[in-house]
């Protein structure tokens, strides 16, 4: 996608010869527009860790080309191994949560073993670190393929009036590796020129939405409002939101979806108003092995701080504040379940779905 | 209620003979507790419209100390009744939307009229504003007497676990004069023995429950969680809230209330989760002359600034951060309407009803 008018992904190998992977540090936009360095592999751990990137999909990356780098750091001979599986533990252990990481680091174990030599494992490495990415972006492309039926059937109701489009948290490009998954519908409808226009939930503590979805919207030329988190029900009682649309960061086999926390409160007020209700995901998301994800899914907790104290920009700063009492204490929750009666349909690389176990199993037959 | 362990109201007549009123500077709560002079009609309208005072009852009852500040500034003789009506329509342009506000300078104005001569315009002011603030605090009081029953009921079923209860924005004692309106039964419970532990919503844009909410049950000593204005519907699934208790700006007839953006949302999921949804309410909120409250009542669009920039409290200064890119636009509401039928039942100064014209009008048959 698009910053300052040049295309970018989110994360790229910029040289292969020196062992240069670029990304851009997340955790100072929309202030400031840095790009970062990644030489090694503990920089790809701390980026991981210290959230300079963020999104599963994105993490998965960043991992993978994390294990790029332990191999030409590991040393030569019967080492090469032993440090190559320390470096997956080791990446592992980052973000614990995020799916897509476990899942690209047992990628890159595989592919490490199918050759032989330092220069082959290197060659290996970085051919599935970029095949990560690629199929990642790819996944993504047809989620927005796949989606973008429904928006030019809702602005052709509308009589080309802009489709309203309400986004919790982001499921943008930034949290993939291009595209978005919630977002991709978004940008291909834009590119084709439907109007739409997009209300940003800030997504209180982190304010992924105000700081990352409305910067990748304003880069991109889509039209968007920034609301609070309290916001959408007003919205959709007074009918200014056409479609809701979130990502996922786990999907049971029945179509729960455990997303940003906030997001079960937007899929209720859809529900009470008669909005539908989409989620988009790549089907790495999908957890075949759960079924009720309300009872199942384990809920990050996470630092109280995120919610006592707040980031923002002061005077070509980043400043942190503190928003309440000190004595008061506070409870972080990460994620929410909306469990999938609430949900329309999901959107995922195959097509567009019922949010039910038939749903699922008809576009993914392999897991029936 | 308590500050530092003293008694106080929000307001207060600090001096009649050299015209003194005070209140707390609600602007720099709880970083600071900084007492505020107002000496003049200027000064309570300042108060009122930058929000050193805010609460529709404080409003009210601010305004009406405004009223007597006017009276003893008004020239002697024919001049007087001019000045006086000037300042009301002055202080009534200053928040416009409260209704305590306009309700209480009739009541200033009525009464003034009772009597002749200056002096004694000036000692019936002084006893009318006294009486709006002695009312307001008394009806908060009594809600808090009808609302007990309600959490004594839930401790007794729960075998004197802590009852766990959730609310938005602050309907404490900051919004009124003394009690609050939603933490009134609140605070009765806590005074009885009775264990009570409250799920403080955040509350964003301006952070009415992480500021003063979290700051009143604190210095009150009741236990409490300041949560993001997402985790109510996670916290409900889970079991962890026993009761949501919140206030309201404006109630139909028919039991629709207007409060707070977001109120909602923890409606829906208070409905979904089968968790009993109150609304504390004094009967002057009560809007006789409106049923439909989606349709009917006006929603306030404040500055887009208060969602674009947050304060907070650095280095032992208030400091105002930006949140958003520059150039994407912010929406802010101030308000939704949460319908009667996801209201379990109102708290008001003459007992608990149905959220329905009949409850309403059983406990005020004046309007029937």
């Amino acid at each position: 996608m698009k910053i300052n008018h040049h295309h970018y992904r989110s994360i790229w190998l910029q040289d292969a010869t020196s062992g240069l992977v670029q990304i851009f540090d997340q955790c100072r936009f929309p202030h400031e527009i840095e790009i970062m360095n990644l030489r090694t592999m503990e920089d790809c751990a701390r980026a991981i860790r210290d959230m300079h990137v963020r999104g599963a999909p994105l993490i998965g990356a960043t991992a993978a080309w994390g294990m790029y780098f332990a191999v030409r750091e590991a040393p030569d001979g019967d080492g090469l191994e032993a440090h190559v599986r320390q470096a997956a533990e080791y990446l592992n252990a980052t973000r614990p949560t995020a799916v897509d990481l476990s899942r690209a680091l047992q990628l890159m174990l595989r592919e490490l073993d199918k050759v032989e030599g330092r220069e082959n494992k290197i060659a290996q490495t970085r051919q599935t670190a970029q095949f990560i990415a690629d199929e990642s972006a790819e996944q993504c492309r047809m989620i927005g393929e796949h989606g973008l039926p429904l928006l030019e059937a809702i602005s052709a109701a509308k009589g080309g009036q802009p489709v309203n489009i309400l986004t919790h948290c982001n499921a943008g490009w930034l949290a993939c590796v291009d595209y978005g998954t919630a977002t991709a519908p978004i940008y291909a409808a834009f590119d084709k020129g439907i109007p739409v226009h997009v209300w940003v939930d800030e997504t209180r503590p982190l304010n992924q939405g105000a700081r990352l979805t409305a910067f990748e919207l304003l880069q991109h030329g889509v039209p968007h409002t920034v609301i609070t988190d309290n916001a959408g029900g007003h919205l959709m009682q007074h009918g200014m939101v056409d479609l809701v649309i979130t990502g996922t960061d786990r999907t049971t086999r029945c179509g729960d979806v455990a997303n940003k926390i906030g997001t079960y409160l937007k899929a209720l007020a859809a529900k009470d108003n008669a909005v539908p209700f989409y989620v988009a995901l790549p089907s790495s998301t999908i957890d075949w092995n759960m079924r009720d994800g309300v009872a199942e899914i384990p809920i990050e907790e996470r630092s109280a701080t995120e919610v006592q104290y707040i980031q923002g920009w002061k005077n070509g700063e980043l400043i942190q504040v503190l928003l309440t009492p000190p004595g008061s204490p506070a409870a972080n929750y990460g994620f929410d379940v909306t469990p999938a009666r609430l949900v329309t349909g999901l959107i995922t690389e195959r097509g567009v779905c019922k949010a039910t176990e038939e749903g699922l199993t008809g576009l993914f037959p392999e897991f029936t």
